[in-house]
């Protein structure tokens, strides 16, 4: 698959980079379809939110349009996008108004087991916790060391995604997906100001919800009242919706709400 | 300045880097006398136990002989060493004993004004927090944003280095520092278990103040006993030590204890 750096094809990037140096960067992961990015003002409202909290000068225009220039050679796929902070003087200091570098990848499309949509999974309960940082939390940034110890965790195929708590013991999210539960016909899903990642499909399926007059609420959320939900899925843009049937000694099944959504995602990614 | 990946001249990675995808991976910044990596043993000494703590898989006698021979061609100056978990297969899972990717960047002598060291320096108070996160505590990897931020808070010369607390108000570090407090004759500096970055220098400097007979207490310190020590002083292992004369209304002088250490790392660093 190919890839390019600044508009160029290449496949390597300056030792310098600050993404490599730092994680000082921003990342989108995009589901390609017939040539069109999904969700792509989403994502790109998403990236905008991350350079203007950590004082990223990016070209916006120029990202749009060479992610749309990219996505059309690439068919079907997966598109990553990542913006670091371009080059890196000695140390941490900023360069004030030093070019973001625009890296885009191309990758085949995700080949997860249909069965994970149509029948449910298993989480795995992950012991690694979320710290808090509210000046990150929220971003799609490339400090995911976090995620990366916490998916080490388990091998097994018998569980597709993990459950992530904060700090503090709060449910938060996916290693690699946003959860949602459904309380009494409500929608529920994790507030993300201390930590986690807003999802792109996240935002989508709460302005969804909204629009088909279903009540959502993002709120702080305990194991306890994950537990009591009616039910449980996991989304991201890639995959879609994943119902969710247990998580350790936790167990639920595939529910209306959640059927409901899907059919609406399935419009969207084509799946 | 030369830079090698894995042993050969390069000056640029994969695009496919978990260094630059994920920050997943370790650094060390090493100051280079004459040709030698000063307190080689326990830069590697650390860089073994963030390997450990991330499962990253690395042959550790060559990552020494390596530095060895580099700092050798360097003669005087600053050596890098990154180590990252090599390339990515898609999302965050890890590919079991891949190899991880060794880089090394040299750059010339730090350029600090030796006023700081002499007559001591003014630390910027950050807003930027650190967040608590036990199992990447004390590490020196490469999720460096929370350090970013709290660099860009700023600009003057007036401040060398800034104070960071943690989320929780304890004192912690520098931003690229370690810190010390002189308290009736005892030498304090903050436990690192839940955030910081555990400085070879500060590792030095208590075994050194030990074999000295100074009494040493790695603890948690609120801003309160920063106010009241009789000196503070920061730290790291390209610089030595500053004296901290004052953060915000805080104030302090370059004390007996600071100037003694001096003594002992301009032998070490040769400044």
């Amino acid at each position: 698959m190919h890839s390019w750096v600044d508009g160029q094809p290449a496949d390597a990037v300056p030792l310098k980079d600050r993404g490599l140096a730092y994680g000082d960067g921003l990342f989108e992961t995009i589901a390609v379809k017939a040539g069109q990015p999904v969700l792509l003002d989403r994502h790109l409202q998403r990236l905008e939110v991350g350079c203007r909290r950590l004082a990223i000068v990016a070209d916006h225009v120029l990202i749009r349009s060479e992610l749309l220039t990219f996505a059309a050679a690439l068919g079907d796929g997966v598109l990553k996008l990542i913006l670091t902070r371009g080059d890196s003087l000695r140390g941490y200091g900023i360069s004030a108004g030093a070019p973001a570098r625009r890296i885009l990848q191309g990758s085949a499309p995700a080949t997860y087991p249909h069965a994970h949509g149509s029948s449910g999974i298993r989480l795995f309960p992950c012991a690694t916790r979320l710290s808090e940082q509210p000046l990150l939390a929220g971003l799609k940034h490339l400090n995911r060391l976090e995620q990366v110890i916490a998916r080490a965790e388990w091998q097994d195929a018998d569980h597709a995604e993990g459950l992530m708590l904060d700090i503090s013991g709060r449910v938060i999210e996916g290693v690699f997906s946003n959860l949602f539960l459904v309380d009494n016909d409500r929608l529920l899903t994790p507030d993300l100001s201390r930590c986690g990642v807003a999802g792109v499909m996240r935002a989508e399926l709460l302005a969804r919800a909204e629009a088909l007059g279903i009540a959502t609420s993002v709120i702080d959320i305990s194991v306890e009242q994950l537990q009591q939900a009616d039910e449980v899925f996991v989304c991201n843009s890639v995959y879609g919706i994943w119902p969710v049937l247990g998580c350790g000694a936790m167990s639920w099944s595939a529910g209306p709400l959640t059927r409901k959504l899907q059919g609406i995602v399935r419009a969207l990614l084509d799946i």
